[in-house]
C-alpha cells in the first residue's frame, strides 16, 4: 500500500493486530461462503477463541491480552475486516464488550466483575450485546422491561440487529425497571445462554453482514434474579460511564467499513495494474487513494480523542470530554462510511462488469459496506443531526 | 410526485408509456421472487407479447405501435423499470433492436426487412442483441468470427450479457467477417433459435438484474446461410447508421435507472411521512427531488438530441451529428446512474435498517442500480475517456 | 462545443438569442473594466437599447421582439452572459418584468397598459424591479408601506440588490398597503425615475457581479398618486399570476450562471490544449462536460414545463401546475448554481495559477457565479427547505 | 467549538501555538484593509519579529523556539491564519526555510550554517522562498541559471509568487549550476536584500492572498560568490534531504487552509444562532462539521507521518519513507483544500446575501482559500496524477 496504514500505538495493541491480520488472511477464504449461506461465521468465531483473540481487550490479571486503547482495538478490527466483515462486527461486539467491563473493574466501584473478568480472559466466552429495538430508541427508553417480581425481574420485549445471538454465552441488554414503587429507571442485563424465556429467533436475513447472525432476540417473561438487573441511572440520560460503555462497543465497529475499504482498494489496484492505462482509470486510482488517506485519518483522530477522553476514572469523567469524543466519533463515522462506499463503488469501476457477477468478492463488499450508515448509536439520520446541535450549541 | 414526471411526446409512444405503467405496476409485486431466485422473467415477457408491448417500435404498417421517438421509448422504459427493472432491460433490448429494424427499412434500401418486421409486428417474437464479449472491443473488432465455407459461414466465438438469451427467438450478434480472400468486415447475423452450434449457457448469477437472464451465448461452428450474414463495413469504425442501432438499443436502456430512482423515491418519501421529523430528514427527500429533477432532465435533453439527429435518412447523417448526440448520450447516461445510486442511497437512509433486510425492495434496487455503470457502449471509465476527447476535439 | 447548446425554440427567440450573442462577444472586453471599478455597465444597457433587445420579451403589436417563451429567454440571458454576467442579470430584471407585463395585458383584464407597453416597445425605458427588503421576507409581508394619504398614497420603507436603479426609468416594488380602514393588503407600484423621496443610495459594492449597479433604494415619503398603487391581494399570500411574475423575472437569471459556466468552460478546454496531456487534466475536462451537459439540461426542463404552466390564461393557471413549476424551477436553479460553481472551480484547476492573478477572466467569473445561490424567490437554504416540504407534500 | 482543535504535542510546539494564537486574534483586524489595498502584511510581520515568532523553528541554541515538529508548526500556522491567511502564508515559508536549516545543522555536515542559525534565532531576520518559475518545473529543471564566472556565479532567470519578497533579508532560490565544464547540476542560493542584480518586481495582485506580497523576482547577471552557490546533486532528481526541506516549507502551509475553514465555521455558527431554524441551516451546520473534523484528521495524520519520516538523519531517510509521506502530504493537501473551499462556501450559504458584500470577512476568505489548489509542490492536478502513480506503484 501507497499509504501509511494504521498501526497499534500499544505493545498489546500490536499483538492483538497482528493476530487480527492473521485471522483477517484466513477467512478471506470462506467469506464469500458465509455470504453465500447467510451463515453464522461460528466456526471463524471459535479459531478466534483458540487464539485468545477475544480475550484481547480483557486485562492480564485475567488472562487477556490487555488492550485498552479503543486506536489499537479499531485498528485491530478493521485488519479483520479485510478477510471477512461479518466475523469483524461479531468480534467487535464481543471485544467491545469486554473492554467495558474491564473500565468498569478498573474504574468503577463494582468489585462483583472478577468472575466474569476470569471468563472473559478465557477467550472462550462470546457476548452479544444486544442494544436496538424496532422502535430506535433503545437506549434512552428502551421498551423492553424488567418488572419487579418476588423472584427477581421478568423480561420482556424484543431486540433486534443482535450479533453474535446465535451462539452468545452471555447477551446483553439495556431496559427500563419498573419496580412496584417509584419511576422507571434505566438497567442492564447479562443474560446467560438458555436461560428460559430468552428465544434467540434465527431470523438474520439481509442485505450484508450475512455471516454475523444479527438475530431478534424475544423476551418473554424471562425471569432474572434481583442481582443480575443492574441500575444504570435515571430514564431518558446516558451516564457517562454508560457513554465509555458506548463508545468501546461502537466506535472500534466503524474500523470494519475501513476493512472493507483497504480490501476493495487492493483489489481495484491490482485490476488497474492488469489493465491498459487511460485517464478514467488513473483518476478512479488517484479518488481512491485520497477517500482511503480520509477514512485512516478520521478513523484516527477519533480514536485519539476517545482515548484521550477516556483515560481517567468514571469520576473524572466530564460532559464536555464525552461531548467532543462523541462529535468526533460521529463525524469519523460518517466519514468512513461514505469514503468506504465511494471506495467500493469506485472499486467496481475499475474492475467492470466482472465485479458485478456473484461470486466477485466486490459485490459482497458492496453490500457489506451498506451496513455502515445503520449502526448505532447514531445512524447517519441522527448523526447528522446530533453534529447539527452539537455544532450550534 | 411533486416535480414533472417525464411525459411521452407523440400519440403513439403515449399508448406505449400508459401500457409500460400498467405493466410495471402488476410486475412489481413478482420482481422480489425473480430477485431472489434469480430466474428469468418469462411471466413478464410473455406478458408484454399478449398487450403488444413487443411490436411497441414496430411500425403501424407491420401491426406494431409505431413509436420511433427515442424519447418516448426512454419514458416507457423507466415506466417498466419502477416495477420491474429486469424485464425492462429485457424488453428494452428487444424494442431498440426493433427500432433499429425499422429504421433500416425505413430509410435503408434493404428491401428484405419485410418479413422480419411481420414477425416483430405481431409482438410475439423476442430477440436478444448479444452485444458484449469477454475481451470488452466487441463492436470495433469483434473476437466472435463469422469464417466463409462453401455452405455460408461457420460461427465461433462467445457472447456476455446476453439479457433475453434463455427465451429469445432470435439472437443478434456482431462479428468479424473473415472471406477467404479480402480484408476482414465487420459483420451482424441474427441467429433463429435452436440453430445449432448455438448454446446458451443459463449461467446468468449476479448482484442485480438477476431476472435479465443475461447468460453467455457460445457459437461452435455454428453454421449459418450466406445471405444471414451482413456485411456492416470496415473492421475498427462504426458506420454512421450502426451507430442508429447502437443509440436505439443502448440509449433507452438508460430509463431502466430513472425508473430505479422514482420508484425509490416513492419508497423514501412514504417512509418519511411516518417518521418524524428531523433537519436530516428534510434534507434527504431535498436532495432526493433534486437529484429525481436532474435525472429526469439529463435524460429527456439526451433523448430530444438524439431525436432530432436520428430523424433524417441514413445518407444525411452526419458525422458531428452523431457525435453530439453521443456526447449528450454519455454524460446523460453517466449524471443518471449516479443521480439513481444516490437516490437509492438516500431513500435505504431515510427509510432506515429496515431497509437492509431480505425482502424490502431497497435492498434490491441497490444491487439492480450498480448494473447501470457497466452498460454498453461505455462503461464509466470508457465514458468518461469519451467526453474528455470529445471535449478537447 | 462538443455537446449540444441550448437553442431557442420560437422565431422570436432565435432573434432574441442571437442578438444576444452578438451583443454578449462585444461586452466581453469590457467585463473586466466594469468589474474592477465597481461601475454600472451602462454603456452596454445602451447598446441593448440601440438594437431593440430590450424590447425583447414586449409584444409585436408594441414595436417590442414578441418573445414570450421563458425558454428563449433563459438561452438568450446565457448568451449574454457569456460575455458580460452583470449585464445579463441587468437586462433580465428589465426583461422580465416587462414579459409580466405583456402576460397582464394578454390575459389580464388590466386594459390600462398599453401605455407602459408603448413605452417598452421603444426599448429606451429601463427597469429596475426592486424585490428584496433587508428582512427577507420581501414578497409575503413586504416591510416597505404605502400608506394612504389624501393625495395618494406615502411610501416608506427601503429595499436592497437593486439591480439598474442606478439609471432606471422606472423602479417597481411589492409593499404592503395600509389604508385607514380595512386590513393590510400586498400591493406593488412602479415609481418613476426622479420621483421626490425616492433615493438610490449608489452603495453596490460586492464580491462579485459588481457591475450591475445592485444598489439600495430608499423611501422616505414618496407621494404617489392613488392608481399608481396596485392591489395585488391578501398579504401573506402569493397569488397565482404574481407567481407568473416572479417566474418571469427570476427564472431566466438562472441562464446567467448557465453562460458563466460556457465561457468557463471555454477558458479550460482552451488552455488544456496548450498543456502536456494528463490523466487528472482529462478527468478534469470530462467533468465539466457532464456538469455542463446537466446545467443545459435541467434548464431547458425546468423552462418547458414552466411555459407549459404559463401558456394559458390567469383564470386558469392551477395551482398544482404552479407548485409543479416551482418545484423544477428551484430544483435547476440548485442544479445549476453549483455546476456552475464546479465548472469554473474545475476551469481554474485546469488553467492553473494564471487564473488566481488578477485580471485572468476566470477569477471574475469565480466571484461572479457566487451570486447565484443567493438570487429570489429563494436562497439555497430556503430552496432546499421548499423542496424538501414540496417532496413531502 | 464542538469539535477537538489541533493541539501541539511538544512543548516548544504549545509555545509557538500560543503565540500564533495571539497574534492572529491581533491581525484580523487589519486583514480587510490589507486586502482591499493588496499590500503586503508588513506590521504583522514585524509583530512577529518582536515576539520571536519567526524564531520559532530556530533551535534554542541559536536563541529559537526550537519546534521541530512539523505537526506543531502546521497547527501553529492554522492558527495564525484564523486571524491573516496571508500573514500564515508569509511566516510559513520563513519558518519553513529555518527548519530546513536547522535540519540540515542538526543532521548534516555543513557546519557552516552556524552564522545563519544565529541571524534566524534573533527572529529580526526574515526569508523569502522563491520556489515557482513560470514554466512549473521549476524544481526540477530550474531555467533560473548560475553561471561560474571568475568572480563566482552569474545568476538569471525569474522567480514567480515569492511571498515576503518585498521585505525579505534573503531570498533563496533553486537554480541550475553551469560551470564550463561539466554537467549543469541543480544549485541552490540565498541571495541577500539589496544584492545587485536581484530585483523584486512588486507586482503581486491576485484574486486572494493579496496582502502576502508574492512578487516576481528577477534575477539580471546577479554576482554572487561561489560560496554563496550550494550543489544539492544531479539536475533532474531530488534528493532526500531536499525533501525534508520542502516538507517544511510546503506540508505547513496547509495550515492555513485550516484556519480559514475554522474562521469560517465560526462565523457561520454565529449567523445560524441569530436565524430562525431550518432543516437546510442544520444540514449546511453538519456538513461544516463533517468537513471540518475531516480536515484537522487528514492534517494531523500526514504531520504525524511527516513528522515520524525526518525524525532521523539525512543518511537514514529512506525513498520508501520519503514516499509514504508525500503520498500522506498529498492527499491531505487535496482534502484539506476541499473542505476548507466547502467549509466556506456552507458558510456564505448560512449567512446569506450579507457575506456577499465588500467587507463581510467570508468574501474575503472565498477569495483567499482558492489559492491552496496552486500550491506547491504538487497543484491538484499534479497531485491527482502523482497520487495515481504512487497507488499503482
Amino acid at each position: 500500500m501507497s499509504g501509511a496504514e494504521l498501526a497499534a500505538r500499544t505493545e498489546a495493541g500490536r499483538a492483538l493486530v497482528e493476530l487480527a491480520a492473521r485471522h483477517g488472511a484466513e477467512f478471506l477464504d470462506r467469506a464469500a461462503a458465509h455470504d453465500a449461506a447467510g451463515r453464522y461465521v461460528a466456526a471463524n468465531v471459535d479459531a478466534l477463541k483458540t487464539t485468545g483473540f477475544l480475550a484481547g481487550t480483557t486485562p492480564t490479571e485475567f488472562g487477556g491480552l490487555g488492550v485498552d486503547s479503543l486506536h489499537d482495538l479499531v485498528v485491530a478490527i478493521s485488519r479483520l475486516a479485510r478477510g471477512c466483515p461479518s466475523t469483524a462486527i461479531a468480534a467487535n461486539m464481543h471485544l467491545g464488550f469486554a473492554w467495558h467491563i474491564q473500565r468498569a473493574w478498573r474504574y468503577g466501584t463494582a468489585e462483583d466483575l472478577a468472575p466474569l473478568l476470569k471468563m472473559l480472559g478465557t477467550g472462550q466466552v462470546v457476548t452479544c450485546h444486544a442494544g436496538t429495538e424496532p422502535g430506535g430508541r433503545s437506549l434512552l427508553e428502551p421498551a423492553t422491561q424488567a418488572r419487579a417480581c418476588p423472584e427477581g425481574y421478568l423480561l420482556n420485549g424484543r431486540k433486534m440487529f443482535a450479533t453474535n445471538s446465535e451462539i452468545a454465552d452471555l447477551v446483553t441488554v439495556y431496559l427500563t425497571i419498573v419496580d412496584a414503587d417509584g419511576k422507571p429507571r434505566l438497567g442492564s442485563a447479562a443474560v446467560p445462554r438458555g436461560t428460559a424465556g430468552m428465544t434467540v429467533l434465527g431470523n438474520w436475513d439481509a442485505l450484508g453482514m450475512r455471516g454475523s447472525g444479527s438475530h431478534d432476540v424475544v423476551f418473554t417473561d424471562c425471569l432474572l434474579p434481583a442481582d443480575a438487573v443492574r441500575d444504570e441511572g435515571p430514564v431518558g440520560a446516558v451516564s457517562l460511564p454508560l457513554w465509555a460503555g458506548l463508545f468501546a462497543i461502537n466506535f472500534p465497529l466503524v474500523g470494519t467499513y475501513l476493512g472493507i475499504a483497504e480490501y476493495a482498494r487492493e483489489l481495484a489496484v491490482d485490476a488497474a495494474r492488469r489493465k491498459r492505462p487511460g485517464s478514467a482509470l488513473a483518476s478512479q486510482v488517484a479518488e481512491i487513494e485520497v477517500a482511503l488517506a480520509t477514512a485512516r485519518a478520521v478513523l484516527e483522530r477519533a480514536a485519539d480523542v476517545l482515548d484521550e477522553c477516556l483515560a481517567r476514572p468514571d469520576a473524572e469523567l466530564t460532559q464536555d470530554g464525552v461531548d467532543v469524543a462523541l462529535h468526533e466519533f460521529q463525524a469519523a463515522k460518517l466519514v468512513v462510511n461514505r469514503s468506504a462506499a465511494a471506495i467500493v463503488d469506485a472499486a467496481m469501476t475499475v474492475v467492470g462488469g466482472a465485479s458485478f457477477r456473484t461470486g466477485h468478492p466486490l459485490g459482497r463488499l458492496y453490500r457489506d459496506v451498506r451496513a455502515g450508515p445503520f449502526m448505532a448509536p447514531y445512524s447517519t439520520l441522527d448523526g447528522l443531526g446530533f453534529l447539527a446541535e452539537s455544532g450550534l450549541a
